[in-house]
């Protein structure tokens, strides 16, 4: 127990491009302050007495506007739960669908800190391959023909680690399968919305009637992580089933009054302007993060660039190990998440996720230089 | 999947005894409004960000503060872990402390919802007796000759329902068996700041040191259940293992950005105004149920006075099931919460549960008319 404040506590002196946080200037506490205000000044107190389970049907029919322009896809109130966030959602889910000792297929790579939570829950993790697409179908039908997951978790969309988009077609026969084998989709969508070019095929929210699929939303990414609030979309009997926990029974709804704050923001507009705002800046940090590695590590490293999402997930292609090269980049004032903390069997170990999201462009030029400068060293080592 | 705003949609005819919810009349819209607008007016974006695990450190020290003052203990902010409550601190306790078929002992009765969230994670409750000063020690002594439980949940202070309250002796000797015989002792003391009369003894809280205890504390009856705030008191290390879950890793602290605005609210004096005050009118309608249920009801209830929480606990002295008469009850326009609901074993059947705090005194006293005429009907049948 120390004295911090935030979860990421970063030296001035670090370029830490392994976070994978909003940028502190890109958190709307003025927005926050407006809609609290808002919020606030309606003479309703019913935010403050315990809600009912699936969350204030106000803000979820607010939600369930923004969703349906956003997913461009009529989605109604009643396919929404309100959660404090995907990790709250993937914990609960876990507690209510699983005993110890299932398996859990994820991706590989597959967003680290998800493992940690199934971890916790005793559950065996079966790392699927994919490839520039994302989850290979083909291994998937593979693997079910020597187990029955209890959970399939995905991130179809701007995948983190990856950036991989899964195209339309392996949606549909991911949905097709979930019924065929019985077994629950958990699809991480927080990244759905942060589309910097082409947009990507409609999220497996869409698919929450044609199989068995809960699909997990934030606005930790497209607003602010210390709000913890979030929903899951699914199917009603499905979200019934999380509504009658003994949690929600005895604790009401996950976050009545946040969400009554946020509900001001969705009425008046200011999600939707900030969501804007932050496509724009973040398309040109992309764009700054893109440069600067072809400038100072063109032929060094590879990847897929991105339209989307945090991530730039890059190969080194000199030979190195990500993990033993991060103490060399430290010493360089510079810091990533090596390839191998994404792994649910210890491979990918000569990958590095880089985040464009955090740093503005000249942080992420000095970042990458102070990076080309630790690979020069590690290699004449 | 209504479209439900509150978890009790009490219907206007109805007074429900049964609840257990602070009324809406005392949730503190204005000094939440205040507190928001303090909070957010001061330029500091970190509450929106993802937050240290154990929770905002300024958060922490400022609670410190109140409950060393409401305690009478010294507290320090290492020794406080931010939750969403007593529900969601149950929750991730049994998570990362238990195992599908390990024993939970609780008190016999005990509050029933968290028999719900143990259910959940599949653990087997066993009740142990209580007499009018809550957990007798020595069945807890000959319980533990035939089994180790996991845990322990236990409500020392003004008992949900009971209102029985741990005398110190007992107290001291229960923390001495959770370190004699390994068990982590869980004590829910949400009511310990709600004492109308003479003052408890010390809180399980300050015991943290010397035995296996964790205290539960939570704003949601002091302050504003919609909040989803809490805390978990322990010793550092045993908090740090909560801190380092994979629910935590992932999502960061639990709630940043409430933890501030009641951060200003303690800070500015209105959370101890706010309980001051409702310690006020908690005694005076404690007084009223009392002289409602004496005025109508004199030999055929029975029961303890409490000095403290929400609740008296009743015996009906005339052989009446009390399931049974909650229908007829309700058809008199008038609920309670019959005391099967509060057993692990299907037990209490001649007890109800009646809230004195949801309600003034005046729908209190009809609210126990009503129920005469319905006891009054069942008797005659």
């Amino acid at each position: 127990m120390t004295s911090q404040i935030l979860q990421s506590d970063i030296p001035a002196s670090l370029i830490d491009l392994g976070v994978g946080n909003p940028a502190p200037e890109l958190l709307p506490l003025d927005l926050l302050r407006q809609a609290a205000a808002h919020a606030l000044a309606q003479g309703d107190a019913a935010p403050l007495q315990y809600g009912f389970e699936a969350g204030d049907v106000r803000f979820r029919q607010a939600l369930a506007v923004f969703l349906s322009q956003e997913y461009s896809l009529k989605i109604d109130f009643s396919q929404l739960f309100v959660s404090n966030g995907v990790s709250q959602a993937l914990d609960l889910i876990c507690t209510l669908y699983t005993t110890p000792g299932d398996v859990v297929f994820a991706e590989e790579p597959t967003y680290f800190l998800a493992l940690r939570i199934f971890a916790d829950h005793r559950l065996r993790v079966v790392g699927l391959p994919t490839d520039e697409h994302g989850l290979r179908i083909d291994a998937l039908e593979d693997a079910l023909k020597r187990q029955r997951p209890a959970l399939l978790y995905t991130v179809p969309t701007h995948q983190n680690p990856s950036g991989a988009t899964l195209p339309l077609d392996r949606r549909r026969r991911l949905v097709e399968l979930s019924q065929e084998h019985g077994f629950l989709v958990l699809a991480d969508e927080v990244y759905h919305c942060l589309s910097y070019g082409e947009q990507p095929p409609p999220p497996l929210a869409s698919f929450v009637d044609r199989g068995a699929v809960l699909s997990l939303g934030s606005f930790s990414k497209i607003l602010a992580p210390g709000l913890r609030l979030g929903w899951i979309q699914g199917r009603a009997d499905r979200l019934q089933t999380l509504a009658q926990s003994g949690l929600l029974d005895s604790g009401g709804g996950l976050n009545p009054f946040t969400a009554t704050i946020v509900r001001s923001a969705l009425e008046l507009g200011l999600q939707q302007q900030h969501l804007d705002h932050l496509r724009r800046v973040y398309a040109t940090r992309l764009a700054a993060l893109d440069a600067a590695l072809q400038h100072h590590l063109a032929g060094q490293l590879s990847y897929q660039r991105p339209e989307s999402g945090f991530f730039i997930w890059a190969r080194l292609l000199g030979g190195l190990d990500a993990e033993q090269l991060l103490a060399n980049a430290k010493s360089h004032g510079v810091s990533f998440r090596p390839g191998v903390r994404f792994s649910s069997k210890g491979g990918l170990r000569d990958f590095v996720r880089l985040c464009f999201a955090y740093y503005d462009q000249a942080r992420l030029a000095d970042g990458v230089a102070r990076l080309a400068d630790a690979i020069a060293e590690a290699s004449a080592c």
